[in-house]
């Protein structure tokens, strides 16, 4: 008889299906290496385990609850921080490993330029991938200090890879002119500026397609998500991505792979940006899984 | 003649009418020992003191101003820190003095917990006393970490006492399963998920009632309310807030006890909780007070 | 031929055409001496210049460059901090140059008093000169800590100037009593109490007109904006003043000067205030420079 | 083949044996139920575990290192928050399963009444068990808000088990009078006021003996030291508490239990107290070790 | 029957004598106005109170007791924030008022130059002064900024008034050559560099006389003194102090006014800080009173 | 005539001289791409700027005046970050480029790899360089993280250069027991663990030698230098360090380069971290100045 309960911090909060068994696998990625601003997200996934413990596993939003799916948490990607080609190459492997053995992988940054090796990895499988990006910068430079690789190019090197059509940015409020001439006069990607409201419409369009979702927190107005490394006022409120939960929750996309990037726990002296994030995910997973329920 | 002006910090800023004459008793009650996130509620009433002096005595939102009102600072309840019962029967006894002088009792937590013996004192001078509740939390669990009484079961236990229809939540985004099917499908309490829409129509039907007003300050978002134990996004704006102030002030209920709880200050590093707190506590004097004036 | 790349921390971003050359001259004033509560506007500019980096030369909700406009920052202006009285002839002098020199001045505080001897100058050159004020404080009363120049009395200082129907207030939600009765029952200033909603028809109403323009960032909500000396909750977001911002860009007012005051950096501890001071200066900048572009 | 790794933060750095093989059992008991200052112990063993990495497992002063040793990191206790009672009950149970074992039980607080417990633990198997104290505060109150168990007591109830000439107490620097007098004169425990030379004469006496060590982490001095509950400048430099380590590793004592307490996490800005509270950790582990080598 | 405990923070703890039968008076003067690096000593006094109930009124290293002695904490003097030349002179009538009456003023600032006002009322009382000066900074410029009373001018101004031979500086490591050359050179003042070695000797001359005493207390350490406007690395440790008053309560010198300056709590994230401005306030207090009890 | 005094943060104060006059080049390398734990030295340059106003020009330390000397701040260097090898390449060209002109070259990090390309740089013009190297870590390493170049590895690297003999490392408290056998027991380098008393004698055998210097600021201990990303306890304190600047300034050794690394300025929430670093810069440059002055 065990009298004594002694209990380890191992994993996400009710994420504790073993690998095998687990549809949807939650991983770490403390990659920040080309962040040019405030760096830290390498710490993002280690604060949100400690700091999950204060949420509950049930969702009143989405009347959901963590406890009825198999969610495995695996821990962190270990990376050979310093060299950066190294790292992209780590993340796909790691990312292809868990897309290859059927499950959806849903990775917690570090920066963003860690989407890149994700999506191939995702999208190598899939093919037909279209990409819903929420965040406050364009992400569309051609290269940036020099590297083609950066937290500032990330999306534009996944529309070399899928090209026109397949990119949706929402929230967006900061880039150069240039960027912004690509996104929206080219109309190389679909971007509304400043505003989300067209969501729900374009979401509709995407039904029965594979979607990709990249969620950089710092969409999120600072006042509710500090810690980050370049915060850029005017963002949206929580409470306007619940509703934008709510659309994904309800409309019949197939979300093949999941990220969300640009925690910097650090610089979040009271702890609201990593709660909002632990909320973020914990929403997230609970959507993806739902919608695995009437595929399995 | 006295040259030089010396003064003492000894009251909140403007409630400093005697115990005898006043006709609102305010008193801090530091009291955090159930807490099972980041503790810290004990120093909320000191924090509060000093940060108070920043604000005016005028509120413009209610044309009230506290120099025309008779209000008294206790100051702190002193607690036998450790000792749950002993403290829950302290704050019932120093509760019921103010009660049974006739007096509002205006509690500053402290942790949610105490509200249980502040509101016993005032129950059971008054019977019939509806409970209007704002948090984030459902504080609907039966138990918590084994413990009966907790800020997680402070509003179950109420329900112990009043039993069905008397308790009226508002702004609650997080709880089990279970308490959120307890309070909505078997009616025990009323609660509106998320939104905060029908409390005029509520706080209508409650004219000519005795109310006693708990608020668990996190029902307000983390961006303007960081400093609290659990921060729970997707909370109402400060501006929402003065609305319910507004439609308080303007419906005819008996204020008979009142209580603001879980300012956490020493994870509000930019004291925009502690002001918050502060004008909360600025309003809801005024209110009570401006009834009171009719009354007397 | 220069292989390195060796670069100082000079001015703002993009703000480093040569003070002949410029239209608009920005410059820090980093006084804090009637400050009654926390001090520390003094380092905003020097903090801001840090910050500014961080973001983009482009406003997308303007559609225009920073690098299109020719703008000086002119650094800070030396003080006798200690001497209230020398620091405001000093602004006055630093102010009257630029304004000499017919270019528009665009001062970064400091406490509000800065204001006053900033406008003292522009309104020598222009006499007729309306003042758009956003705040969240009054700044109407008579006098302060026993003086008449204080961050506290500043409005009322320049009441004194200019007289009835020149001043327009916003965003005000705190003061005393006779303050509001002065600006209100009296109709001494246009005072909208709490909301901001009637802006764009008294800006129409100012079309053809000079007008300085005085930002106290802690108008802003202390959600987005902790990082004042005195915040006071119920505040305009962000995108609310954005909303600002293309309202007095598309209106053909006559900017001739203009200040953004008390930030206060080191209660900033997720820098999102600095963050946001800064994007104001950039968008009133282009807004300033847009106008000019053509006048001249 | 396993192309990727993934890895879970569980112990603390090479301190994964199983409990079974294991001679040392590290674990956590986040209780700070009757602190009376600032709280937050709750949370040293989940900070310690993420901070210890930063460290390496040798140490150069010991000439030791972790992985040469079998050491279990066996988590934290789960604890009925809100009842000292309970949890005391809970604290011995956890720890009298270890001793069973015939493991060296080491804990983590928590605040300092959680020795008591695990004290007694100890002292039933052992019975003849000498007390070494280190701490910055006397801990020999008889009851401290109307408690009898206390932060404040406990060396005062350990001293009801063993009586005197059993505790020795280094580093004091703070207590009421009663409290050095009951010490001092009547010379019921072996202290040594403000200074900490004496030590190594001490240790060489109890060679031979059965040891309970406990350190207050206040001990050392707020510079190194600054997060806990309550501070007390004057303490001893980390250095120095290096050459109190060198003494027990060279002197034959039987280490028979351990603890480190008073680590409170969210008052360390920093991260120095917790890397300091590690690295104490580390070289007590060591000691510990090295002499269990010797006997096994 | 009183059954309840409600307590209000009037005093420093233990420091509740009536001003009438105190012999000592503790008096906060909230000044900062010429403060050129970091500000924010107006709240030291208010931060303090609350800080030190973290101590004990007991001092072991004094072997004396607070509760044994009468002395009146009159609160913080009401300023003229803002007109230095009036806070000046408010500061010298609020000192003049306490010396009149036959008790020892002991002043906590503020910045340094509050100790302008507050030596000149001790020194017209008593004329034949010594002033021992604990310092980082010389204080002997002639004048700055523009201003010749200045926090960084002080201990000039005073020599103006007191003249050669009078002025002890101790623990200064920081100033332009010129004011070494005028300390040093033509023996102005007596000034050891970098050490305080020969207190003891320098103390022993003075015996008999009267003494002013003003403590910078950035004279200690960064390390254990990072609170403060300007922090100068390379000072003295807490410990060294505890020596120095020693040799103060050993030496049969007349501390006719005492005074410590320049805590800025807003800097002083860990509290430890406020904590060594608490303490060393308790051991002056209780030497000044020990001194006093075989005079009375 | 110039009326009002407007001015730029343009370079460390008194370090103004033009790059063609100066004798001593300051320089800022704000890299951290390998740093492991805590990053954010790309700060540390910037930060100090604005610190390094808090300072006086003069050291009563060593009796010199940065007045009296030719110092140009030349700014930040341009880097690629993201891309390691890169970055190693422009900070070796930008070294060299200062160098070639016959300038003394003075670094600060950053991590602590940028050592390796500015020693390179210093290392080809001398050839016979000795290192003395002041950290609290080895950086021994053969490899880490499955890179070469490091911040752990950077000394080994400068080892492969320069072999056995000519590396002489203080204040060393950490590493690998490998790093410590290859340093201490081949004597490959010379390393004296926990202290630093020998230092005398050692630079004394240094005497007329070319000498490159990096200082690890965590060689400092966490109380007084706690912004760094490894704080390690155990370490010197300033005091010390001020012994080894004297002993440093009154030996005949050439310093042909210099570094100090490891400040990370967004951990250093009281600032003390960035003044030492300040302080330290002041006192090597004024010794390398005054050395040169013999010299030219």
């Amino acid at each position: 008889m065990k009298k004594n309960n002694f209990s380890h911090i191992t994993t996400f909060m009710a994420m504790d299906t073993t690998y095998e068994e687990a549809n949807v696998v939650v991983y770490g990625v403390g990659f920040d290496g080309t962040t040019s601003n405030r760096p830290g997200t390498r710490f993002a996934s280690s604060a949100m385990r400690l700091e999950f413990d204060g949420l509950e596993t049930y969702s009143p939003t989405l009347n959901l609850d963590l406890e009825d799916f198999k969610v495995c948490d695996r821990g962190d990607l270990e990376l050979s921080i310093g060299n950066t080609d190294k790292v992209l190459e780590e993340i796909y492997e790691g990312t292809k490993e868990i897309v290859n053995d059927n499950k959806v992988p849903f990775m917690i940054g570090g920066e963003h330029l860690v989407t890149l090796p994700a999506f191939k990895a995702v999208y190598e499988k899939y093919k037909d991938v279209y990409i819903i990006h929420f965040d406050a910068h364009t992400d569309l430079r051609e290269s940036y200090n020099n590297n083609k690789n950066s937290h500032a190019t990330v999306i534009k090197r996944i529309w070399d890879i899928v090209g026109d059509n397949k990119i949706f940015q929402f929230g967006i409020r900061s880039g150069t002119k240039d960027e912004f001439n690509f996104a929206l006069k080219e109309k190389h990607t679909y971007m509304e500026v400043s505003t989300i409201n067209t969501f729900e419409t374009i979401v509709k369009n995407l039904e029965g397609k594979n979607v990709y979702l990249t969620i950089d927190l710092d969409v999120l107005d600072p006042s509710i998500f500090p810690g980050t490394g370049t915060p850029e006022p005017g963002g949206i409120t929580y409470r306007e991505l619940e509703n934008i939960f709510k659309i994904l929750k309800n409309r019949n996309i197939n979300l093949v792979g999941c990220d969300i990037v640009e925690l910097s726990p650090d610089y979040d002296n009271s702890s609201v940006s990593t709660v909002a994030a632990c909320k973020v995910l914990r929403e997230l997973i609970l959507i993806i899984c739902d919608k695995l329920k009437f595929k399995n």
